[in-house]
């Protein structure tokens, strides 16, 4: 028996079309259809088989799915819930996959109030690239990525079991934690790299980036990530972004310091100590 | 006709051993030999065919060699030359792979002299990776890569000709600038990029790693780099390091302060600068 019969999934970019590529790959589901804004994404999803069928109304798309995914930008995403719970039928579980949980799942929840008929689940895959557009969908994106999803009081045990056994299915590596402990452990492991490297783009005067080595296009990497969908992310987390950040600063600032001085056994410290944090993450 | 006749390298890590292995593939000179402080290296490197013969003695190893190449860490670089030109033949030319060019051209010129029977010319083949050592040496690391080769007052023509040549041959993109450029140009495009990664890597508490995906990994890779090799190099281009990450830190505090102030269209301003400059950079 499939998990699902049908899902929705509603904006078919990076992310919604890498998953439908994956659900039809791993035939988790009868059918997948993508809602879509734009007639063009729409026909490109078509064409690269993201979707089995395509519409840009939402109430078609979310009419009789057991699974509805919300992958749009942050901001959107407590809007399109409202409309989806419209024409959602009973039973039907909805989620999404934005980089953000605390307040995506605090505005759902609060929308849903106590509406018996659909549940919530917040998700966020932890893959996805600096590219932006369902041409760079792959089936297995989400492969061995890190797939958080949440729980609150409000959420509901089966609804939250079946959504586990989804991204399992998909080939993540699932862990269930509240939104706020979501919130602090991507503020650091994400958010901040991303402001970083956007720091770092910008600084370097154009005329030298002729000879910009691997070192520099990894650390820079993600500054070619969508500013838009950016902005909302680190506006819906500033409230765990601001304390990491003062962290990243005081580390910065320790190595500047060093530096100043001509601290050699000093940077040396610093640098063993990053180091041997870093090396645990290296492949083998 | 071989560009030279006999290469030898005084240090055969990574980038030493990785140009051992171009020579030899691309047929430049007749024999490489390589001179090692420590047994331990000497045999990795004989047995992944780096060199062709190898010695721990740095007489034995230059004389009679046309080229010379000082590829260990940079506050090394100016004893070896030293040592190396005691032993080397007229019309030797001496290079070396170091990060920064202005203090070690500086003190291997300010050491020879007029010295008119050895050439020096600084070089800075910018390939590598966070790995150290020759098991991770590669023929083509120097392909396409970025090489800076130095031109000051005191430059023999015909010997940065040969340099030029050689680094060529082995596939890499010269280009020749006085040391002070180049140190400017790599404080911003390669040592603060570091020094900003060597933070964020220290300032991710242990515990969230276990999330970390692909943007994480890429902006901290160069943090598993080398400790000691890269305080030499912090502080051997310290003067220029210094004004490139006060450049950083207006960026950096241009996108928290707009963040603070939960300035939406200035976050994306800023991003969407940031991200124009980075695009550039992007595979096709």
């Amino acid at each position: 028996m499939k998990l699902f019969n049908k899902v929705a999934i509603i904006g078919v970019g990076l992310i919604g079309g890498s998953i439908g590529l994956a659900i039809k790959k791993r035939r988790i589901a009868r059918e997948v259809i993508g809602v879509f804004r734009r007639t063009s994404t729409l026909k490109k999803a078509l064409k690269k088989k993201a979707v089995d069928r395509a519409t840009l109304s939402i109430k078609k798309g979310v009419e009789g799915a057991d699974l509805i995914i919300l992958a749009s930008p942050v901001f959107s995403i407590p809007g399109l819930a409202a409309d989806a719970v419209k024409y959602a039928k009973e039973g039907a579980i909805i989620t999404d996959v934005g980089s953000t949980k605390g307040w995506i799942v605090g505005c759902v929840e609060e929308m849903m109030g106590a509406h018996k008929m659909v549940a919530f689940v917040g998700s966020h895959p932890m893959a996805g690239s600096e590219h932006a557009g369902v041409e760079f969908a792959e089936g297995d994106l989400l492969k061995s990525a890190p797939c958080i999803v949440t729980k609150t009081a409000r959420t509901d045990g089966r609804a939250l079991d079946k959504i586990k056994k989804f991204w399992k299915n998909l080939g993540a590596d699932v862990k269930v934690m509240s939104p706020a402990s979501h919130d602090k452990s991507v503020a650091f492991i994400s958010h901040l790299p991303h402001i970083v490297a956007f720091s770092l783009a910008g600084a370097v005067p154009e005329k030298e980036m002729a000879y910009a080595a691997e070192g520099f296009k990894d650390t820079t990497r993600v500054a070619s990530s969508d500013p838009n969908l950016w902005a909302d992310i680190f506006l819906t987390n500033k409230n765990e972004i601001m304390p990491a950040a003062k962290v990243f600063e005081k580390h910065y600032k320790n190595i500047a310091r060093a530096l100043s001085r001509s601290d050699y056994a000093g940077i040396v410290r610093i640098l063993k100590r990053a180091k041997s944090k870093r090396d645990k993450l290296r492949d083998p």
